[in-house]
């Protein structure tokens, strides 16, 4: 998708690529019909002046806020006018790239209903849902408590007298703190609340609780709503109203606690459903499904950015008054931008793999089989926490391989930094998480002689003998190329380290405090298997058939970037476990570097295919005509700074300073 | 320094630590002096309103520059008032804790002026910019060049008939762009251009040019003039005025040529001065100097806030109904938490270090001496490199530390955390400088056979025969936290990775090809040596006399986190090169896990030794009394959008969403 004309001298770098663009954006968009959907909402966004976002950094808090809920409320008329699908007002509102109001109530509090909610309930709230005569947000973490759900304070106590729960917030610590949309807009929330019945607490459990009037908007008795304040980043997330909410003994009817697994009945007892209580791990795994695709779009946003930037930034090396050098071509640079180039299309892949996963996982439910759900439930985790983390790295990167203007916000990378970041923490702490993983993983190692067979992304542990004491085959630079020689050098680290840290394990008496003392080794071993399951699902990507000019090609040279870029990361690893000699570690950098001028021709045209319009990538550095100083020249004279020639506050601060006039000065 | 009262929930904390807090404020502040100045000033800033900062968030760009002007101009009424020396003045502005234009007047204007002008100029411009009758900026990047000063494009034709040169900016690239205070507050600039003579080019050179009119501050002729726009963050650099500008053939006297060490006659010739062109490296040990101090000290208030509410936080592992685990007791946090805690102050020696090596080259100089000169700039170029970029990824880590809350503009973390990260670009990109250590080592490597001695940080290469082939000693946990064990390790590991580089390079006929080819290596070299550098100075800061009870023995356990959280954080080197087998890199890793249980009970003594106000620390969660969720919650509720119940925006775009009545909406 093009920019909006001008030079282009990233023409050049186009010319270079080796292979087919246009097939290479049905890879990365999954379908031809993806594609095809993505590049109309996006056009539809980016040619609608009402979508503007270049000048979100100049508003203050509260004009950002209404200019968010002006958008989101003309983009909801534009989905009904034009009739578009579910998937199509998906991207429309994905474009739009502005957190709101409407992410929570269509991500979350719509999802929660429909998962949570019995047949009743859900025919009774999501017709009001899907026409939004009711907004909901997702409340659920509170002042003092954010990764640990079971320990929330708020209460929600059975009233058999009147047949309602009453929902109360004991402390200042079990304030709801930082659902989305809730501020100042959701008139309904699912609020998560301890149960009380009978004076027996029976854990925490999802209710629908309205907030506001829907006359007015006032907060109903006994709720005490508003937002949190300001967040990093001008833009970003303050376009969102993350809100604070207490309880004051409010009332909701009995049928408002959401029913789908746990039911209290009229006469006050607490009854398990037949429907399996594992449910909810299959929606955590379609929650951090979407996270994982959402970082290779993160991800592939800044590298974008970055490598076209790096084609038209020239520096050093000029010879007989010639230009300069394209910074892209310097080795540091190609070595610090080429694997995350390689990781937005590791991270895409891997999510479209579990994409697939939920899907399975899914009808495995349906067919009461929950065997594969700790090894689904574990991977999702670990693959949320593994892309999250390497991204919001990856953003702030990109922004320093932009040199000194990667600073300024018309770069986009400031905005794009402070909107990801929250990844890291949201949906499961990205550490607590990575324990989830090692947990599973040392409960698969104990099990290993068993007879018990790992499954899925831990079916490799099943080799654990060959694995252990195998040694790596590669001799020469090209044996790195070998999918075998890599996945069997990942394989093997990541089992050997699985394997050390059971061993260590097993000499504490206690394993709990086992566990705690040798967390921070657990961590690596987990980063070890999920670094394998991408680059394992990379490589099954290649198996497949595809098409159009050179695209596989391509595909190989990242997946082997990335690949050795991790080897070369964390060499300590492999070399710790034996898995790699220093001499086969030194090969493999040497083939890496070889990649890298592989790469290189094809870099612009290998972000190109991310099919991201000029005003999707808001950025003056990324745009695609590569037309960089004449529009960032053109941005400065647009600060509010600029509109008077004499700044303001000269008479009162600058000139009673150059006059030596500060003695009498009202300051 | 304490709070503003209130419940003290971290008394508990303070109990526990085993060594005297005051005694380590000394050596923190680096004098009981210095403690004494630094107190007082930041006690004069905290205790007056109009040094107010906590509001910053919430100004549009206009106000927030403003309100800077009047800060700028208060303080320095103050200073007359007050009569402060030049110490205490420098302390004060610190402590007001907002980028301005003041930063460059005197931190880069009157230092160019005073380096690089001739004793004449120096009486002449001095006095008016010590009495802020003129107001200076230092003018030096351009939009199309940052990191290469000898590609500026900016000229200055001298004009023999008037004795007059005329600067230009002859291409857009060419304008000006960045330098602080240039853009609404500068009279004057010390501009670099290149110097044409008589057709001839004499690279480089700095020019005072006077922009603005002393009467009416309007820009003079043939100046355009202005401010780049927004940057990260909100606060944060937004408070300072980074401009642009170009010179359309602007006349300055040939006396405005700084000619310290190139001079142009009447005649127009070039003449070289005897003053040495090599004081101007001087000049970059003594700025890039201060900015390794200042690393720590932006380190240092992150690991403070993360420390502090560290041992606030509680989360998990509530035993029967009792407190949640405080989550510093994580060993998860605690690895990830006291090796920054150690960085700051290991960051905090090197740079005392610095500052001394400053004055011994200076001495030097002045005696004529340019014998260490190399070395001084290489080791200077490498501390400014790794310890701006390990303080940037620190201060991202300490948020992250804090959880979601962390991500609040209250934390004070993203403020941290958006002003400190052009450190990593400006005074030379960290990359380019590391190169630069890199090129210095190669030669240094290249002549160790030659009976030329490795002077300073490089005197251990001379041990080079018996690094290259010695074998660590490391037989049990305990003898990691010997200091020759480990010195020795860094060391091997610092030489063997430079001389495997050289080797390398040897391959290459064209060496600067080598030199490319192999740069993402070099790097790794580069910063090896550098870390080798910090281990070393911190352990010869142990072997100074530090009074006081306990004080020695926390800095050595310090010393230690930070030389084996380093050895395993690169352990792939380490391993590579035979400096350290696997098992004695796991006995370094045991030991440092038992490091931290002994950090543990220390912990926020060691943060309370920094010494900082809550003003100046600015952070909700770093609060000196811990009281951090009921203050969260006040100042929640400052928020602009809460300044009314029903939010602004809901009648035109909240209501006809829910009431249906978009069609005929105006959005």
């Amino acid at each position: 998708m093009e920019g909006a004309g001008g030079v282009d001298c990233l023409a050049d770098e186009r010319q270079k690529a080796r292979f087919d663009v246009d097939e290479m954006k049905i890879v990365w968009g999954g379908s031809r019909h993806a594609v095809e959907v993505s590049d109309r909402m996006a056009r539809l966004v980016a040619s609608d002046p009402a979508f503007r976002k270049d000048n979100r950094n100049m508003l203050s808090r509260k004009e950002l806020f209404k200019n968010t809920l002006r958008k989101a409320a003309y983009a909801w008329k534009r989905i009904m006018e034009l009739r578009l699908t579910e998937e199509e007002a998906s991207r429309l509102r994905a474009f739009i790239d502005e957190p709101a109001y409407t992410d929570l109530h269509w991500g979350m509090f719509v999802p929660a209903i429909k998962g949570q909610g019995t047949e009743e309930q859900q025919r009774k709230w999501l017709p009001l849902a899907y026409k939004m005569q009711i907004i909901g947000c997702y409340a659920q973490t509170e002042l003092g408590h954010g990764s640990n759900v079971q320990g929330l304070e708020t209460i929600a106590t059975f009233d058999p007298h009147t047949d309602e729960f009453i929902i109360n917030s004991p402390t200042l610590t079990s304030s709801k703190w930082w659902p989305g949309g809730l501020g100042k807009v959701s008139t309904h929330a699912v609020a998560y609340a301890r149960l009380i019945v009978n004076g027996q607490d029976h854990g925490v459990h999802g209710f629908i609780v309205q907030l506001r009037s829907l006359d007015d908007h006032m907060p109903l008795p006994g709720i005490t709503v508003g937002d949190i304040g300001m967040k990093f980043g001008t833009g970003a997330y303050n376009s969102m109203d993350n809100g604070l909410l207490s309880f004051d003994h409010v009332r909701i009817p009995r049928d408002q606690m959401l029913m789908r697994v746990l039911q209290v009945t009229r006469e006050g007892k607490v009854v398990q459903s037949d429907v399996p209580r594992q449910l909810i791990y299959g929606t955590m795994v379609y929650v951090r499904q979407t996270i994982v695709s959402d970082a290779s779009v993160a991800l592939s946003r800044a590298v974008c950015i970055a490598t076209r930037y790096s084609a038209v930034r020239r520096q050093f090396g000029s010879q007989n008054g010639g230009p300069e050098t394209q910074v892209i071509d310097y080795k540091t640079q190609q070595s610090r931008l080429f694997p995350l180039l390689a990781s937005a299309y590791a991270f895409r892949f891997v999510g479209d793999w579990l994409k697939w996963l939920y899907t399975d996982v899914t009808q495995r439910l349906q067919a009461n089989d929950f065997s594969t759900l700790p090894e689904a439930h574990a991977c999702t985790a670990g693959l949320k926490s593994l892309t999250t983390s390497a991204t919001a790295d990856a953003i702030e990167e990109c922004r320093k391989l932009c040199g000194g203007h990667g600073y300024l916000t018309s770069s986009g990378l400031p905005e794009l930094f402070a909107v990801y970041i929250p990844a890291c923490t949201y949906e499961g702490d990205n550490t607590v998480l990575l324990l989830q993983v090692a947990r599973f993983l040392m409960k698969t190692v104990s099990q290993l002689g068993s007879g018990k067979q790992p499954v899925g992304s831990t079916a490799y542990m099943s080799r654990a003998e060959h694995l252990m004491q195998c040694r790596c085959s590669a001799q020469r630079v090209e044996d790195w190329l070998k999918p075998n020689v890599v996945l069997e050098a990942f394989e093997a680290r990541a089992l050997r380290m699985s394997v050390a840290c059971a061993q260590n394990l097993s000499k504490f008496s206690n394993p709990e405090e086992g566990f705690a003392e040798l967390s921070a080794d657990l961590v690596e071993a987990a980063i070890a298997h999920c670094q394998l399951i991408v680059v394992s699902k990379f490589f099954e990507k290649l198996q497949q058939d595809i098409p159009g000019k050179g695209v596989k090609q391509q595909l190989q040279t990242l997946c082997s970037v990335y690949a050795l870029y991790l080897l070369h990361k964390h060499q300590g690893d492999f070399l710790s476990t034996g898995c790699v000699t220093p001499k086969q570690a030194s090969l493999a950098n040497e083939q890496l570097r070889s990649l890298y001028t592989q790469v290189r021709p094809n870099a612009i045209a290998l972000v190109d295919a991310f099919n991201y319009t000029d005003h999707y990538l808001g950025s003056v550095l990324g745009r695609y005509d590569g037309n960089v100083y004449p529009k960032l020249y053109e941005e400065a004279w647009k600060d509010p700074l600029n509109d008077s020639v004499v700044s303001d506050g000269y008479h009162e601060y600058i000139r009673p300073v150059l006059k030596q006039q500060l003695r009498n000065a009202r300051l």
